[in-house]
């Protein structure tokens, strides 16, 4: 019997926890699962007699040790920032590990130990980043075996909801961490190069230069640049391709309305409001427009967005006016309390289901003639426990351990899945458990 | 004789050593002063008599320690993060201290074991910080005095140049440091209140929200907001006023055309561009404008500016268009190289002179009538030793060194020249040296 040990049971692990359970009689595997919460994960692992709950401290070195010795192989669902401690742990055990993370400038200088250990470090491979890198992958290697010269690579995921749960102007509700949503895109400026010009865009313009898309039966969607473009041309082997743009998929009008919060800066958290505590939200609004000598705050906020009408319905929506209750919450950023005002709005209602869409395009030309590559997925949440998110990421994970398990994999050290041998069996299990893409092409 | 003990002789402390000097035989003064340039420091005493040079390093406590003992009043023009410091070997040898930077929180938390010592440590009496607050003052407690109800307090400052010297689009030369320049207004959110509305102001609306200021001789200016308005309500005991607002000076259109590099993110300092090096003036303009086919970055920019040619001309100006020159450094910001470019174009020419512009306008009421009282003051630089920057930082110091050696000054501790015992013998010295405000009074 293999022995599988997973680290952290949250959220996004209840379909790994299937699927290495649904597998487990099959491939002969023994999981055991640590989790400090262990009502929870012994209700996900649902008494099966190929698995063992744990309670101990996973972040303590000590603890787990003794548990990855007795491992054939490691999964780290913790945080992404404890993920470098698990692979030294890995490294001096010679234990294969698994995480969905970006490799971060720590994790990546483990290569080589990792290879002199003899073990793999597969990162990345959730979703956005993974069946991203996966699902690109497979159309470049194509490309590039026919013999076409890449010349434009666009790529755009976004995690949302059904359009049955879709029930308010926004067309968005919080299917992940709601603070990560409010302060999407700050930071350094985003980077992307488009027909060989480098482009940067500053947060306080990332939701004015979109691009649109639309995905049959699915409708329109909206794309905005995601941090640097060019992070992956290495990773991806398309270091001189003119055109490359990384983005963020959101339903129209989103990015527009949500635009109107960072232009007044409504989504700030570097300070703390004066008065945060005895606020109303259309206080909170008004401590962002200029004064203006009786002239009301909806009258100025009619003037800001240019007496449109759907803008500011999606901000009456959220309550934005109410002049009637107030924040309650001391030295909040102006962040926070947006936050407080979007938790209430956004919140997924019992059935509501969350939705993750992946869009490419790639353009390629082959002797004189040019070629257009689309393609799409979207993976729709089955219920609260086995949502789009913990599919598209524990299905990756959990065939990714079996391919390990298996031998099928011959890369070693820190790695993340864009060859050949990793991504193609994951893709081809995936479509098992409908997780598609609908690629076509057209001469252009 | 009463020993001065000066620590750095750099650009602003120019006119301060003068008047030490010129005062030396009618105060029997004696003047210590360390600087690392021994060179500009001599020229700067001319073999005065009452004057010794030293070469020592001040940052360092063991070797600053003896000469503070000798002195009767130490005054630190060094860097402000040094302030702190050469404070607390004041305290410990119990010599009055003169610094004209901010307070900073450090420095405020030695107040009480200033006031042990029996030692008084005067802060923010140079310029913005310093002649700001006195001239303010001066007419707060005026209106305190009469009865009157202060309803609005808006003060603005700029270091600028003469009108003489003006001579580029942007009516702007660098008189001081140009990365502050390139940086102002970075950072937290600026605040003021306008009739009892806290409002906020993201950096990236910072040049678009204008106050139109005209002073007779000199034509229009325009304020922008200067960080945390709200400040100083408890120094200035003006706590309840229902609009406080203050701000920086330049001339228009500065701020429309500085409001362009803002919005397209040149002045972000938070990350390398990938192809510094390499760039054109032109190339780095263009990597912040959008890709359009067949559309020249003149043309794109022109759109961007809704066609007005004065500030496309004030950007062909600083060469933005130019793509024959590459920028020739490696690993630098977007702000470090537009400070490149600036520095080029808006160097002062051999005659040009610095000019400080401060501006107050207090609106208060008494009784049933409301007034407006406006004060202007404008400096003019004498030459590239005795600029108008060095003035009203000097000059208020000297006067505030002489007035403590002259035991004209009770007030112990941390402190800033808010009071009347101080700040009413400055501005009045001040006048002889042509440093004065003109002010009006109107029924509004």
């Amino acid at each position: 019997m293999k022995r599988i040990l997973l680290f952290g049971a949250g959220l996004s692990a209840s379909t790994l926890i299937k699927y290495i359970l649904d597998n487990s009689e099959a491939e002969s595997w023994h999981l055991d699962v640590v989790d400090q919460n262990l009502d929870v994960l012994q209700s996900k692992l649902g008494g099966h007699p190929n698995a063992t709950a744990h309670s101990f401290n996973a972040l303590e070195s000590e603890q787990r040790r003794p548990y990855i010795a007795l491992a054939d192989l490691v999964i780290s669902m913790l945080p992404p920032m404890y993920h470098v401690d698990v692979a030294k742990d890995c490294i001096a055990l010679q234990k294969h590990l698994i995480t969905p993370s970006y490799i971060s400038t720590e994790m990546r200088a483990l290569d080589s130990e990792a290879k002199e250990a003899g073990i793999i470090i597969m990162n990345e491979i959730g979703v956005d980043p993974g069946i991203d890198h996966m699902s690109a992958m497979r159309i470049l290697d194509h490309i590039k075996a026919i013999g076409g010269k890449i010349e434009s690579f666009k790529s755009y995921c976004g995690g949302l909801i059904t359009p049955d749960s879709d029930t308010n102007p926004w067309h968005y509700k919080f299917t992940w961490n709601p603070r990560n949503v409010v302060l999407a895109g700050q930071g350094s400026a985003a980077c992307y190069r488009e027909m060989n010009e480098l482009k940067y865009l500053p947060y306080h313009r990332l939701f004015q230069r979109l691009d649109h898309i639309e995905i049959e039966g699915y409708g329109q969607f909206e794309g905005y640049v995601n941090r640097d473009s060019l992070n992956y041309l290495e990773t991806y082997q398309i270091q001189d391709i003119p055109t490359i743009f990384r983005g963020t998929l959101r339903r129209p009008p989103f990015c527009e309305a949500w635009d109107i919060f960072v232009q007044l800066g409504m989504t700030d958290d570097a300070y703390m409001m004066k008065n945060a505590e005895s606020l109303t939200p259309r206080q909170f609004l008004n401590a962002f427009l200029p004064f203006q000598k009786g002239v009301s705050v909806e009258e100025k906020f009619l003037k800001l967005v240019d007496y449109r009408k759907d803008l500011y319905d999606s901000f009456e929506y959220l309550g934005l006016f109410n002049d009637r209750v107030t924040f309650g919450i001391p030295d909040a950023s102006p962040a926070h309390m947006l936050q407080q005002l979007l938790e209430d709005k956004w919140k997924l209602a019992p059935g509501d289901k969350d939705m993750i869409v992946m869009y490419h395009e790639i353009i390629y030309r082959k002797g004189e003639i040019g070629y257009v590559i689309s393609s799409a997925m979207v993976a729709e949440g089955q219920d609260d426990r086995y949502t789009a998110m913990s599919n598209t990421v524990g299905l990756p994970v959990g065939i990714a351990a079996k391919l390990i398990l298996n031998n099928k994999i011959h890369e070693k050290g820190v790695t993340l899945p864009v060859r050949h041998e990793i991504y193609s069996p994951i893709l081809a299990e995936l479509e098992q458990f409908g997780i598609t893409f609908k690629e076509s092409e057209k001469q252009i």
